[in-house]
């Protein structure tokens, strides 16, 4: 076996330094240097440092953590391992969103044209449906003819004429993360908060940003389902985008329950289209606004945190903000028409109604079983090669807190194949918890907010 | 990339569990079952699982450690990936001997032929020098003609025809940990007291012993400086031993200062030559009696350790130990007239001594330096494909407590090429501390005792 070494540097580094010193320094607790991570990451990506170095520190990393210096260091390495993206010839802030994932989670659908609307550029660059969770990509192709998969060329054109552009990864942002999270995911070493908040913030930042609104969902459809995990997640992306020169916010918000009633790909999409005609759930809406707002406020175009939502309701109640997303459905090759008409969206064959086996309250809802059933039925994937069902879905009936009689419907499953239906239903039958008394109180949309 | 699966195995498990799982359980510091671990070994033995997995689940190790039952586990997969010797049919005990490494430590050479004096059978595999310290192959091979690489079947031959054989590593043992110790060499995960006894305890109960006794050293020349640390290893070592049948101990022994006088390798073995015909240094000659005594006792040939050091005294004594050794010698293709006559082993060309540069007490020895400085006079290997100069090395003329006046000589440098002699005297001379007064103390030659 032969070790990478570090030659010497640009800096005339004297004295050659071994991969498995670093490894080592970082196995017992040390701190590792700007040039060394730098090397780490460019060797590793053009295959000088193999795989197996690489997965001991990681999983040294997993177990040791890292310094805010370091963090920055391994963000910025694994960004300009790829293409950043530079669209400082488009006037006015460049501001975006990233959630951690959750069940339910559509927002962006909603914040994108909000937020160009007003001016301010997004380009927003989204994965896929992962586990139990959502994706944006896999909602926006439900949408007859979108496109999500645009050249890095035809991007900055639909952003340049509309100030909004929803694409997929592509190879030439940050090929360092996608390298190294294949082999995360083999080594046992995905959760660690240091390497998803460089593998997230590598990506983001390539997206040439100004400033970055973070949804750190917690709770039991989350990834981090400790409010304290997601705080402390939260803290450190902040942090690394804060080092980096970009402004920087994180709102913790609420994942015990989905977020607005659909969960799926078309009827999301449809949902999302309702907030921005001025309708939609409570919640899907006050959390969509909220966000913006504080994309409002990172970007400067609003004072205050309560000032840029007043100015997403405004871009909501003026029709603005429905006018961008049909612009965007357009620019992006989709069949705009599905704004005024919902119903040309795929749509399920089936249909059944999940009855509540008892008479109570919602006292809880595992949420991650929720995203798991949608996955059941093709609305997700269980193999990255799957394909998905844009019609499937799950849309839900009662939430947290509400009263319920017995037999009354729980949630409504939509489906083409009863394959898996029975799966699906018994998922979210024990994903209901219905108690004699409603609980004390319902969980806060946004439990904390950091930053700014 | 794709992840080793585990199949069904022989017991019929009807659920395949995957490798990540079972490095993520170790990760969050779990127990890994010895059928986990097994496939492990075995998996990786044969390649079926990548490097880069187990990389990660040694740096897991390191950092989480390993049950006693884990351990034992582990040492047993290590141990079965080869060939187990069976010396059965050879009548008697079979008892070994395993040192962690020190400087000058030579004891193998004298203890070997005492214990198979006695009649004990003594099937030794050794080593080769590592880093700063010696090994007992390169020892042996300094006698004209001694052949350390002899095959299984002659092993036995030797064996059943003296009671003892002396021999290096082959492929057929234990190829795991081979296999494994390349990996660790490279991703930082040598240093674990785990994998250190798993690595120790697999080669040597190929041996098919009966009993074992462990010689760790501990102090400035040893790879385990603190004594907690040796004791820790030696009772993980102790553990893993029985749990296999095995009877085992371990002697805790002190390396502040070199074994014995001679450092390096034809002069070590005449040294030990020295102490068999009843001569030789007294730590040298007192720790190899204490070994001998414990190989006694473990083997059932002497009632306590008391007992067997008396009878290891008899041995040499009577002369027997030494009519073993030249038999030995002999069976192996050495020039055995090297035990009358040690000049005839090889001698280097120049000589130098080192000059105390103050009077006074020395107080302390920094013998890793010693062990270094021979290794920079070519006695032992900087690089594994190094070649050894039998001739070269150091005599010890100033030991721990010993007064020293000014320029009177710390030592003497035997040397064949002065190339690298500045670097070798530098080191020896600041090795040395020469302080007004003696130090309170002497560190005890055997610091404790661990196990029967």
């Amino acid at each position: 076996m032969s070790a990478g070494t570090f030659g010497p540097g640009a800096a005339g580094r004297a004295r050659s330094v071994r991969v498995v010193d670093v490894i080592r320094r970082k196995r017992d607790g040390g701190e590792l240097t700007r040039d060394e991570i730098n090397y780490l990451v460019s060797a590793y990506t053009t295959g000088a440092i193999p795989d197996y170095q690489i997965s001991a520190w990681l999983m040294a990393v997993v177990l040791k953590g890292m310094t805010d210096a370091e963090l920055a260091a391994l963000t910025e390495a694994m960004l300009h391992s790829g293409q950043v993206l530079d669209f400082s010839d488009i006037p006015g802030p460049k501001v975006d969103k990233h959630s951690t994932g959750g069940v339910g989670d559509k927002t962006s659908l909603v914040l994108a044209p909000i937020v160009a609307a007003a001016g301010l550029a997004v380009p927003m660059i989204s994965g896929r449906g992962l586990g139990h969770t959502g994706g944006t990509l896999d909602k926006l192709e439900s949408i007859p003819g979108f496109n999500v998969n645009l050249s890095l060329d035809d991007f900055r054109r639909v952003l340049r004429e509309c100030g909004c552009g929803l694409i997929g990864q592509t190879a030439e942002i940050a090929p360092a993360d996608k390298k190294l999270y294949a082999l995360r995911d083999v080594t046992g070493t995905v959760e660690s908060p240091y390497l998803i908040c460089a593998s997230i913030m590598s990506k983001k930042l390539a997206e040439g940003l100004d400033a970055l609104v973070l949804d750190v969902k917690t709770g039991s459809g989350a990834f981090m389902k400790k409010e304290q995990d997601a705080v402390y997640l939260a803290e450190l992306m902040v942090e690394t985008g804060r080092r980096m020169g970009k402004r920087m916010m994180a709102l913790i918000t609420d994942m015990n329950q989905p977020l607005g009633r659909e969960v799926g790909n078309a009827n999301e999409v449809a949902e999302c289209i309702d907030v921005l005609k001025g309708n939609g759930p409570d919640d899907l809406r006050e959390l969509s606004l909220v966000l913006a707002g504080c994309m409002f406020y990172l970007g400067r175009r609003a004072a205050s945190l309560s000032e840029g939502k007043s100015l997403a309701e405004e871009m909501i109640r003026s029709g603005a903000a429905l006018e961008k997303f049909r612009r965007i459905v357009q620019l992006q090759g989709g069949d705009a028409m599905v704004v005024d008409d919902p119903a040309r969206l795929p749509r399920p064959r089936h249909s059944v109604q999940i009855a509540s086996p008892s008479a109570g309250f919602v006292s809880a809802i595992m949420c991650e079983q929720v995203g798991t059933a949608c996955v059941v039925l093709g609305g997700g994937r269980e193999k990255k090669e799957d394909a998905i069902d844009p019609a499937v879905g799950i849309t839900i009936h009662k939430k947290l807190l509400d009263p319920v009689a017995e037999r009354e419907p729980l949630c409504t499953v939509h489906y083409n194949s009863d394959a898996r239906l029975e799966e699906a239903r018994r998922l979210l039958l024990s994903a209901y918890t219905i108690a004699p008394q409603p609980p004390a109180e319902k969980p806060p949309l946004v439990h904390r907010v950091i930053g700014e």
